[in-house]
């Protein structure tokens, strides 16, 4: 139909970003704050898709959402969504505006868009990895999405990689999220504070250590300051090695890293580069594989939604067009 | 054709292992010693085929060989395969037999084989898992093997599970075959021994605790011990560690567990089951995954190898006919 959009909604901890999609080209944008509660973030999400549609027919939605969503569009499990467990995003958006709707992880949608237009576009086995305050992962092998057996693929920032590491929330130990994500860094630059170095970065959070945040090693690295510049080499040297732990298990063409971290370029990638080629096995008999950034910055988990949304409603139409063909 | 066959190779680092299949059938095994270096070994497998095939006309082979196994079928890398690098393992063999041929990794083609008529039948996401000497691993994602970009996806032997932990000989350390193999069961026993423990265990191996193997543990621990039972128990939480490590990235429907180590059945799956059940994220809001012994013992790797050659076969035939008909 002419005219028609496809909308992809990010729902996040603390905000939902929507984009309209005319094919491949985003034509609208807007955000709201998340609501507290299931029904809540439904009607939000209900609403800014229709609002970011505008005047053009809504023809399709996708979700990306944070944490376990089931095959059957149901987030089960969103440790950063207070009080949404066991939510049926798919069914309930579907009954509210009366369009197919895909709901997926918001890595997995990331790593979907990274491929349609972003920083994967045309490979067909690749990993998308996103730093932010955890970590988050996307699975795509043979061109295909891998999603697992119930949905729950790709999340990667779980894996144990130091089995005396740090506690985790998840009832773990030395979890790679405890390293490679900005709390990983927050608490290796608190750990070199308790030794008595990193007074740049101490500064930065006000001269408090346990106020120490990723964004003060950043900015205390940044404006070129050696110890933060260490510690960002060491939380580059975990990053290489959970990188060189998926790449033993699926062999990906390329990593592309996203999330907040990745602002810092460079200065992270290069040490991540460096520890996972000395890191990764058989390095000496194999292509090398490029890590790198993602393109499509805080939008690609949004236009994902978008694209998935968009493949369904085309499988729907092309199903419904066999079926009137043979009837 | 009527009567023909297909087989299958496993190529060991001591023994060739060739089963003739017909069907899902296997209708032929035969070994042969592994010769040292890399035209002695293709001599020995265009050899073992037509041993195998008999009077039978041999349609396809299928060789899974230990190791990096490009895409294009050729060993880039055997650890266990001395003076075997670079070996153009498909090419050499369709040279020498006529036929087509198909090669692979050979944990890669035990998954094969388990999914094919196994313990993993009619699953479409699986990982096996081979606990032998080292460990190898299969994935299989949507209905699909998962080779990655290279063929090289499932050496999840070299996933760092204690960055602080042994050094292994891929350069690294830490990694879970330190922990979840043979060579890992020996190493828990050796340390034990050295705290002075382990008295049944030591006495297996002659009073030597530098000559205790994984078999002198499994000996001691299924004549009852205690103390050898702690440490296949130890074993076992090390084996269910990395299994949660990839069911956080695959979300498989099942593990399979194989490998001479599973010939202690319960007394190591029970401690394995335990600890991936205690280890895996989410694990309150997602179904249980099983985690089951291979069924098709010492021949999975061949029969893996068959099956895959047989599909070469069959894809071969059929875009033979396409083209006919398009002619």
């Amino acid at each position: 139909m002419a005219g028609e959009v496809t909308v992809g909604v990010d729902l996040g901890g603390t905000k939902c970003l929507a984009v309209a999609l005319a094919g491949n080209r985003v034509v609208g944008e807007k955000r709201v704050a998340t609501p507290d509660g299931g029904e809540a973030v439904l009607d939000a999400i209900a609403t800014l898709a229709l609002e970011v549609a505008g005047d053009r027919p809504l023809a399709a939605l996708g979700v990306g959402a944070p944490g376990l969503v089931d095959r059957e569009g149901l987030l089960r499990f969103a440790p950063n969504l207070p009080g949404v467990t066991g939510l049926p995003v798919r069914a309930a958006l579907e009954q509210r505006l009366g369009v197919p709707v895909r709901v997926d992880n918001d890595a997995t949608c990331a790593a979907w868009a990274e491929r349609a237009m972003g920083a994967a576009t045309g490979l067909d086995d690749v990993v998308l990895v996103t730093l932010g305050t955890g970590i988050g992962g996307g699975v795509i092998t043979g061109g295909r999405l891998t999603r697992g057996a119930n949905g729950f693929a790709g999340e990667v920032g779980h894996m144990v990689v130091d089995r005396d590491g740090p506690p985790c929330p998840c009832g773990q130990r030395g979890c790679w999220e405890r390293y490679a994500s900005g709390g990983g860094l927050a608490r290796l630059a608190q750990v070199a504070a308790g030794r008595g170095e990193a007074a740049a970065v101490l500064a930065e959070a006000g001269g408090d250590a346990d106020a120490i945040l990723g964004e003060h090693v950043a900015a205390a690295a940044a404006a070129g300051d050696a110890e933060a510049r260490a510690i960002v080499a060491e939380l580059g040297w975990w990053v290489g090695l959970g990188l060189a732990n998926l790449a033993n298990v699926l062999d990906p063409e390329a990593f592309v890293v996203g999330g907040g971290l990745v602002e810092m370029g460079d200065l992270l990638l290069d040490p991540v580069r460096t520890a996972f080629a000395t890191l990764l096995q058989g390095r000496a008999w194999r292509p090398a594989i490029p890590v790198v950034p993602a393109a499509l910055g805080y939008r690609a988990g949004a236009i994902g939604a978008g694209c998935l949304g968009a493949e369904l409603l085309h499988e729907k139409r092309e199903n419904s067009g066999a079926r009137t063909l043979t009837k």
